[in-house]
Formats: C-alpha cells, sequence, structure tokens
C-alpha cells in the first residue's frame, strides 16, 4: 500500500520528517496495481500533485529504469500551476520499465528565495547569512572532495569575516553555490512515491494494419483445400495491399466427430472441411499443422516467405479441443466430466457444441494443463510466430491469462497477444489488464457520429488509454456488421478510413476489399461462411477495393500522426452525418484531418469549426489542406471552412495540413 | 495493496481458485487510503464491478462493521447491469465503520439456471440431476443438524430413486432447496476487496448554520472589553436567528510584545486590546482564559448558558504563541531559532510578524510538543467544548494533524475540526482526508452563475464529497468580499441564502446582519477590524437581516433536503443572472428549489426548465410550489415555468415543491 498517507504514523519519526505529499499520480492503472502499455520510442509523460504545507520550496525528480536494471535514473519535473508537476522519460528498449516519483523540501533554496527577498526590502540578513553557512557545511559533509572544498570555502565566506555584508550576501546567492548545492540535497526526508510499472510491447502492438486469410481457401481447384504453398502466391497481393500482419484461423487437423457442414449445419458430409475451430484429430493437435494444408516444414516456409513481402504472420489461439484431440485420449483428466465418465461438450444452454470439448481450467491437475498450454505457444515461436490472436479469452479465467502472458513475455517480449473478447466493458477492459496487448472492440457495432465520438473519447482520453489499445476489425469471420450488409461499397469505404485512421491498429478479414456483403438472413453471419466452407476467391475481380486500401495503408505509414491514439481530437460539423477528426504529432510536425460521411446513401456538406489555433496557425493565416485520398490540394483559413462528400465518390477524406511558413524570398512554402 | 488482482499469482493455487473480481468499489476516497465521512443515521451506498469470466452466477455481499465489532454483518448486493452491483449500508452509531465486498461464483444457482433452460428445451437431466445430488451432498457437509438432515434427504431425492425424472427435476429446482443452498455457499474460492473504512462524525459536522462572534464586543461601554457574562446576554439574539454553533475567536491572554494597535498597525497604545490570535502573557497560554473575558468560571458557565439555548460553542485552535506566551520561557526547544540564539518570528518576507512566534513542528522535541499541544484541545474539551475551528492548518505539517486529530477522536469521537485553510486545493483537501471534519472553502470568492455551478458541482457530485465538508461562510474576520462592499443589502440577502441552501453547513461572522461593508479601501479586511479593536454594536438597528436570517435558518430546520449536499442538482434558466437548484430527500418526500437573482442591481426574470420527472410528477400534472420566504403559493405545471426576482424586494426564493395527490374524495391535496 502507499506510505505516503498521512494517516500512517505507525513510526511517527519517519513519517514526521516527511512533509512532502506525492499524490494523483498520472498515468497509473488502478492506483498502480496494474503496468500502464507502452513501445519503444515512445515516452512516457508524468504528471503529480506534489506539496507540502507552508510556501517552502521543493525539489521533485521523476525517477525511472529498466525493470531488470538496480539504479534509477533521474529527471526534475516542472512545475505548472497548482501543485501539479510533469516530466517525461524516453522507452528505449523492449524490457519493462518501472517509474517513482521522489520529492523533498530544498531548504537551501527556500533560504535563498527568503533572503533575496528581505535583501531586495533592505533588511538586516546577518542573522540568515549564519544559517546559509550551516547549510553550505553540512552539504560539505555529504560532497565529494574536489566539491567538499568548494562548499568549506563558501561556508567560511558567508560567516562574518571582516568581508562586507553586500559581498557575502552575492556569494550565498551566487548560481554556482546554488548548483553545488542541488547536487548534494538532503534526502533524509524525502518522500516517494510506490513504484509503478510499464509493460513494454513491440511496436506493432500499437500500430498494425492486420489481414485475415483462411489458407485452405487459396485453392484455384474447388474441393481441393488450398495449401501454404497456394497462400505463398497470395503473399504479394496482401503486401500489396500494405498490411503489417497476415492473420490466419487455426491450422491444426480438425476433428470429425460431430464436424459441422457449411453454414453450421449438423451432420457434415464427408467432403466438408470442418471449422478450423474444432481443434485436433488423429493427426494430431495444437502443435501440428493440418495435413491438407501441408508440413510444418511447409509452415516454416510460408512463414519466411511472408517475412520476405515485410508481412509477419499472426496466429490463431483456441484454447479447445475437438472430441478427436489426442489430449482427450492422453489427458482425460483436462476434461469436465458427466457422473457417467464421460466428456462434457461446450453448451450455452439450450445450445449444444457436440464438436468442441472445453477444457477445465480448474481442473484438479490444472498446473500440468496451463504449463502445455504455454508450451503450445512457444513451440509455434520456435516456428517464427510473435504475434497471437486469442480465441474466446473472457470464457476462461482471467488469471490463466495473466499467467500465461507473464510466462511467456519474461523471456520473450516481442509475444503479442490479441484478445478476441466480445463480452462487457469490464471484462474486455480487465483482459487487457491482465497483459493482452491489443484487444478487439465494439467499433464494428459503432456507426453514428454520437456512437464513434463517444466510444474513441472512452478509448483515447479516459484512463483506458494507458492499458488498452483497440484493434478496429472492420469485419471478421464472425461480423458482417449490418452497415456492410446494406451499405454498398460506400459503407466499405468509410469503414476502411474510419477504422485505419482512428486507431493504431485496425483490421480487415479477406472478402472485405470484394464488398462481400451477403449474410444469412436476419445474422451477422457470412452466407456459405469460410469458417466451415472452403472458399476460393477471384482476387481481381472489378471493383475491387485493393488499391483504395493500398493507398489507406501508405498514408498510414508515411503520416506518423496516425500511429498512435493518444492525439485524436473530434472536430464540430454542422452536419450530424459528418464526422471529423484529427491527429497529430505531439510537436504538430504531422498533421492529418480526416472527415467521413456516415450515411452510405446520400451526399452531405457542412461547416467544419477547426481550432486551427491549436496547431500553432493564426486565425488570418492560410494554410493547406492536401487530400492524400484525391490528391486535391485547397488554401483554407481560419476556423470555419466548407466540407461535402458524396459517397458516390469520395465517402472520406484525408487531408494533410500543412502551416504555412513565409520565407525572406517572399513566396509562399507549406511545410 | 489490493489482493485480487489477476498479475499477483505468488500463490497460484489460491489465486487460481479466486474468479471472481471486485473493482471501482464506490465510494472511497484514493483507492482506500482514506476514509470516507459520514454521520449515524446516514445510509452508505457502495457500488462496485464485480464479474468473473463465463457466464456463471455470482453472489455478491456488502460486507459492514463498526470498526470495533469483529464480526461482519452482510447484506447481498443487486446487479444493476453491466457488470455493477449496489446495497447500502445504514450509520447507527458515532464510531468508524468498516466496509467491504466478497465475491463468489454460485455453482448450484448456475446449475439451477441451465438445468432449467435444458429441460425448457426438453433435453434429458438425467446427468445434471446427478451432478445437483452431488453439490446438495456436499452442501449438507456444511449444514445444521437440521438442515442437513434437509439436504441429505434431498440429495438422495435427486438420484434415480424410480421417482419419475419430471418430479425429480422439481425438486431440484424447488425454491426451498435453493434457499437452504444459499445458507450454505462454499467460500473456499470467495474474492474478498480490501476493507475500507468510514470516520463517522456528530451530525454537525455535517449540517449546522455558524456564528462568529468576538466576546470582548459584547459591551455597552466603550473602552471596557466585554465579558462572558455580557456575552450571555447576547446568546438569545443568536438562538433567534436560528444558529447551531456560536464560534468564539481566541479567548486566551494577549501578548504585549509588538502587540498590533487599530488597522493592524505598529506600536499599539496601552488601550489598545491587542488581536486574539497573539496568543500568550503573562497571565497564561493556550489553556487560559483572558481576564478582561472573565474566569475558566464564567467560561464554563457561558458555554452551558449557551447549550441553554441550543447553541453549542466552538473554539479557535490557533497553535502560535505571542513572545510574551508561558511556553516561550517554559519550551524554548519548541521554537526556531536565529543563530544567535533568540527566537525567530513569523515572517513572509519582507513582511514581519513580530507579535507571532510560530511553533517549530519539526523541532528535536516535537513529540513533547505534539503531546501538549493535543492536552489544550482535551483540556477545553472537559470544559463543555467539542467543536474547534483550526487557524491557518495548511501553514502546519499535515502529518501533525493527522496524528492529532486521529488522538483526540479515538478516545473523543463527538469532536468536530474545521479547517480554516484558504489555500490550493490539493493542500485543502488533503487536510480534509488527514481528518477534518469540516473545511473553509472558495464559496466568498464564487460570484457568478459559472463559478458557483462548477464549484458546486465539484464538491457534490466528484469523489470530494466522500471526504470534504464544505462550510459556506458569508464573511469572516478576516473577509469581506467585494461583492458585499458594493451590492448593498440585496448582496446580503443573496449570499445568505446562498450559503443557507447550498451547503449543509454554513457561517455568518456577526456585523453581516447589520450589512456592515466598509473596507479598507483596495482590500477585502474591514476597516476598524474588531481583530484589533472592540467594536460594541446596535443589535436592534433598522434594516437588521436577522428576521431574514431566522426565517432561512427554520426553513433549513424544517426541510430535511437542506441538510444534506449530495442531491443538489442545478437546473438551467435561460437567464445568466438567475441561478436556479434543488434538493430533495432521496425518497423526494421533500423538495426544495432556490432561485436567486445573482445581480443586486437589477430585477431579472426568465424560463426555469425543470426536469419534474425526477420527482414523479407527470408533465401534465400541476403541482404546488410554496415561497418559504414569502409565503406565496404557486400552481406550476410542466417543466417549464417562469422566474422573477427583483433584488429591491426579493432577490431570492426558497420553494417548498409540493406534488399533488388525488384522492377518492376528489378534492386537490398537496403532499
Amino acid at each position: 500500500m502507499m506510505d505516503n498517507s498521512p494517516r500512517r504514523l505507525a513510526d511517527p519519526d519517519e513519517n514526521l520528517a516527511r512533509r512532502v505529499f506525492i499524490e494523483n499520480v498520472q498515468p497509473s492503472v488502478d492506483d498502480g496495481r496494474y503496468p500502464i502499455k507502452r513501445t519503444p520510442g515512445e515516452e512516457v509523460e508524468v504528471t503529480a500533485d506534489v506539496f507540502a504545507d507552508g510556501h517552502d520550496v521543493l525539489v521533485v525528480m521523476l525517477r525511472y529504469r529498466p525493470a531488470a536494471a538496480s539504479a534509477w535514473q533521474e529527471t526534475p519535473m516542472r512545475f505548472f500551476g497548482n501543485d501539479r508537476w510533469r516530466a517525461s522519460f524516453p522507452i528505449t528498449s523492449l524490457a519493462p520499465y518501472c517509474y517513482s516519483i521522489i520529492g523533498w523540501v530544498d531548504s537551501f533554496a527556500t533560504w535563498r528565495e527568503e533572503v533575496r527577498k528581505k535583501a531586495t526590502a533592505g533588511q538586516d540578513v546577518e542573522s540568515e547569512l549564519l544559517e546559509g553557512a550551516a547549510m553550505v557545511a553540512k552539504a560539505a559533509d555529504r560532497a565529494s572532495p574536489v566539491d567538499r572544498e568548494f562548499l568549506v570555502d563558501r561556508a567560511a565566506q558567508l560567516v562574518d569575516n571582516g568581508q562586507p555584508g553586500a559581498v557575502r550576501l552575492e556569494t550565498g546567492l551566487a548560481p554556482d553555490l546554488q548548483t553545488l548545492m542541488s547536487r548534494y540535497p538532503d534526502r533524509a526526508r524525502a518522500t516517494e512515491h510506490p513504484t509503478l510499472t510499464v509493460d513494454v510491447d513491440p511496436v506493432h502492438a500499437r500500430f498494425s494494419a492486420w489481414y485475415e486469410l483462411f489458407p485452405r481457401s487459396t485453392t484455384s481447384e474447388p474441393g481441393r483445400s488450398g495449401t501454404f504453398r497456394d497462400a505463398e502466391g497470395l503473399l504479394p497481393y496482401v503486401a500489396h495491399m500494405g498490411f503489417d500482419i497476415l492473420y490466419l484461423p487455426p491450422i491444426h487437423p480438425i476433428g470429425r466427430t460431430h464436424r459441422k457442414g457449411p453454414n453450421n449445419t449438423l451432420g457434415a458430409g464427408p467432403e466438408d472441411p470442418g471449422s478450423p475451430w474444432a481443434i485436433g484429430a488423429a493427426e494430431g493437435g495444437h502443435d501440428t499443422v493440418h495435413p491438407e494444408l501441408g508440413t510444418l516444414e511447409d509452415f516454416r516456409h510460408f512463414v519466411e516467405a511472408a517475412h520476405g513481402h515485410g508481412l509477419m504472420v499472426a496466429l490463431d489461439i483456441a484454447f479447445q479441443c475437438s472430441p478427436d484431440h489426442p489430449w482427450v485420449r492422453e489427458h482425460p483428466e483436462w476434461f469436465r466430466h458427466r457422473p457417467d465418465g464421460t466428456i462434457k461438450y461446450a453448451e450455452n444452454p439450450p445450445k449444444k457444441y457436440q464438436d468442441v470439448y472445453p477444457l477445465d481450467f480448474e481442473c484438479r491437475e490444472w498446473q500440468a494443463l496451463w504449463q502445455a498450454l504455454a508450451e503450445v505457444v512457444l513451440f509455434w515461436m520456435e516456428q517464427g510466430v510473435t504475434i497471437f490472436r486469442v480465441d474466446n479469452p473472457h470464457t476462461k479465467p482471467l488469471r490463466f491469462w495473466a499467467w500465461l502472458i507473464g510466462q511467456i513475455r519474461a523471456t520473450r517480449p516481442d509475444a503479442i497477444f490479441l484478445a478476441e473478447a466480445f463480452t462487457r466493458p469490464a471484462v474486455m477492459y480487465s483482459l487487457a489488464k491482465a497483459g493482452f496487448n491489443q484487444s478487439y472492440t465494439y467499433f464494428t457495432w459503432r456507426n453514428t457520429r454520437h456512437e464513434i465520438t463517444a466510444y474513441l473519447t472512452e478509448l483515447t482520453r479516459s484512463g483506458v488509454r494507458e492499458f488498452f489499445r483497440p484493434n478496429f476489425f472492420v469485419n471478421t469471420p464472425d461480423i458482417l456488421p449490418e452497415f456492410l450488409q446494406f451499405g454498398g461499397r460506400p459503407a466499405f469505404l468509410a469503414r476502411l478510413v474510419l477504422a485505419a485512421t482512428l486507431s493504431g491498429s485496425y483490421g480487415v478479414y479477406s472478402g472485405f476489399e470484394l464488398c462481400e456483403a451477403e449474410a444469412l438472413p436476419g445474422t451477422e453471419e457470412y452466407r456459405d461462411s469460410e469458417k466451415f466452407q472452403i472458399r476460393p476467391r477471384d482476387w481481381n475481380q472489378p471493383g475491387s477495393l485493393a488499391d483504395f486500401i493500398r493507398r489507406v495503408n501508405r498514408i498510414r505509414r508515411e503520416n506518423p500522426a496516425l500511429s498512435h491514439n493518444f492525439h485524436l481530437r473530434f472536430y464540430p460539423v454542422d452536419n450530424e452525418q459528418i464526422l471529423c477528426y484529427g491527429k497529430a504529432t505531439p510537436d504538430n510536425s504531422n498533421i492529418i484531418l480526416v472527415a467521413v460521411n456516415l450515411d452510405p446513401h446520400h451526399a452531405h456538406e457542412g461547416w467544419l469549426q477547426l481550432p486551427v489555433g491549436e496547431f500553432g496557425i493564426g486565425e488570418a493565416e492560410p494554410y493547406q489542406v492536401h487530400d492524400l485520398l484525391g490528391a486535391g490540394r485547397y488554401l483554407w483559413q481560419g476556423t470555419r471552412n466548407y466540407l461535402r462528400l458524396d459517397p458516390t465518390s469520395t465517402p472520406a477524406q484525408i487531408f494533410l495540413l500543412r502551416r504555412r511558413v513565409r520565407t525572406e524570398r517572399d513566396f509562399d512554402y507549406f511545410m
């Protein structure tokens, strides 16, 4: 527990001394119970209320270190009014960090300020000079030999040594003495805040564009499963669109018992491939590749080929088994049993999922089970995979995930875990606190301006942003949102721009770029879902959004403002159907403005209110907005500007905002 | 530290079991580091996020007890959506309380829900009945002998005993079995939140009207100090105005050395009485009564006489000494010294306060000093005083106050400490966290509608309300606000109504009711301040607000809505000069509406938007507003109603809102 509480006086001698209070330290998650999250290259800006009784001068230092280091580095915090202090430290390595704050009363600086005021008022300071001499002499005892000599000398000069008072006063107030006194503070009575921690993740945890692909669908012959070799042929296509991460649903052998047929029907035919999430068959379980996809060697080849195209491969972690999984035979103790000894399949009464056996994370042999699951993750990391999309983590104990992720990342800080949880906010946030590096979100169902603004404000402007990193998927094999079912091509364009520019990380499930929109009636399920069928596609069909996606992903890479969520701001437009927002780097060197028409059916226009002053642009100064999607360039001025978005041509615009700089040559130059 | 963190797995066996999470418990101050504050008769409404993985049924109990009791009382918390749970407990005695939350997975209730769903869908539940039997048998092991018999019997009935399945199902789902199973839950895997605490204070800490009076001014002969006997003569006057607490500035002997003359001048004449805050003279120090006021016996008589008029007496605690204080001689070690051995007077360079020696709370002998100061408080409590207004607490160490208040209240929970701190918010709030039961505020300088609304929202709608109890003084001997200096009588009326109805506690320094408004030019200091002079007054002069104050204080006493701050709400009026707000008891049995014209110079009118639905009044229903100050009664209807406030007659209105109730006799009755 925090030990700077005025209520704790167990050791009054010790406590009495600590007059400084450190409160309301930001960022921190649940009062320091959980780490904040950062990536290498980011700064951690720390603020706190630091104060004491009275009016003494305080020194406040931000302390930080990699968790494995023993020595703190310190940087002074700056006062910015109303007892608030601020400083930053950089994250430079892929390892956990610690930070804290220490503060103390600076008696010498306090003395200096008072003596200066008295002298300025013409008051006698003879007595004060003696007090100063005593302070300097004490500091000398703490100093290095060279500095000690200097301090002893100054202490002697401060006492009445025949020199005029004015000369001695000057000695006492001299900056070099203050500098040296600051080097040897008396910290015996310093207050230190309990240590806070930072989880440091790979940059992809914060900034990544995902593409989801069923490798078995990369076939040209209906009826034959695509293989990893086939999938390699699609790597240039995915790379062309500018994605960073290629995510594959489970690649393991699929159970035959109670296998599901097309559209989730019972009684699959002999040719039906089954759901990849019904993991395990005679050929093996979670550490085995489905023979129809190829060999483990083929998979490794695929991963390396992907790397060659600048793509990381992400695998699916679905900790559940088909009735044919080897563990059912080898470790029946890891499953739940009926009184008659048979193993229970998954149920959500009255629904039954006979093709899936859930694991019993609370079984007597849970330690062996947990270890086996950790080894599954490590096995795939050995094959070159560092990114995992975790299926339904909210139906397994939170403490299991905290343990698993902690175990893995202790030796493999390059691992990234994405939580595929669609459940209540408290549980989704708790998974992120437990260690998930990215999380699925409600974005898929946020369509109106109010919904998007409220949700993004929660994600980027509240404490949530310190531990929960959103990944905005526009669709998934489980979710074909109604907005896409009925909005046509403009809806696909708008949702892509929203996902790619609102969130540092976003994802697309294949078929999106072909505007696939056919659902089972009254549901968000795809008709003839790829979950249960092999679905070859003509990637070159007319109307594909591949080139549009390529342009958006290039804009993301070329504009660092889009790589971070903290600086998102929404701007008012007097038309509820137009959403406008901006992102900027902290130094305003890169400013992106996005406008989206949320109505896929009608053109909309409106007046935007843009607080240009926040970007350092005067009301009277013109500035350039460069439409990065359409390539047009416009001169704007002031806060009020006109927008028109026609969904049949441009449902969205992404502007680069260039401030005007006048040069001595007197022509306009935009930077 | 909280032990329900998923990151803590030191004892994995233990942790694994606790699937329930308890987060975001409200109310709590700084994550439980400080107590919340309540008074006897209040309820503590507790809410929390409580959840687990999956969809199992949870049981969540609120636990509470007086801190001195060893056994918890428990009351079930109710789920109200989105993982939030709520319950309340009553504070029934003047002693600290503890509270906590405990939650666990209810396996039997989960089983019951699933079995019911399966049976409804016509599925076979034979296996489930056997599982149920096993649960019931286990619970039997935990049960009392009588209940055990019942449970053993039911367990036997659930297994296949020849009875039809439907009969056994009915047995399993029977409410009496659920009731008994709930009585013997398996709490081995329960999660318990760390204990939180409640400081319980006398009701006056929350609801009190203060009147500040210099007893030496209760004289009719200029030049002679009034005495406690004289002051007794004024008790009926103060009681008539309806105040609860009569607060006296320091009553101790006043130093002669460097005594201040009228208007804080140097070089007092022999007849000048000096400032009561320059405490201590040859006659004694903090435990002595100024001889000119009378004897200690007179003071006790005065306190008893006040009690007879329904008035508590509050004393001033100013822990500082005049140069003539006996401690200067007896305990020079409790003061700060110059290098030449002389004692330092108070300074705020370049200002000097030669008539005051500050105590050195950090001196080597601090323990003896702190003890002596605690004994000062205990001494006056023995004389019948339980309420203390503490002078400038922010210039003494916060830990000292935490210690002092903790010491005193451990044996005297009837003590109330009011912090007279006017400083930065972090320090004012820290004093309240350290234990002060009431606090001075910035109210004195909040005049516009925006200022008042923003400040009261912070005080009553944020976490601040749990530990910081405002006392709104309309004036003090140190502060004659500009609004009163220039606003005339309407300003006095408006500010009184604001203070008395916005805050449960408020205060008036004498002379306010006579509209005294003469300041030293350019300052908020009273001209010829009573701090340095004896100021007899004619209490019966025409224009006195005494009767108005009496009416307002009576309204406060007769309307419980005004005794609490938590339920304050502001309502929009389309005229920025009219402030309108309401307070209601939680059950809406008492609803008060206040409208104040903030402009003392002009009449204002406007339309009020009142969300009558919140009071259970339909849009079409008429309701009565009874002007408790003016006595008029008006029929209003709906949300939009007209207000007009003319400062020359009624700058403020206090309405009692009566809902209409139709009776079978078909005449209108308002309750």
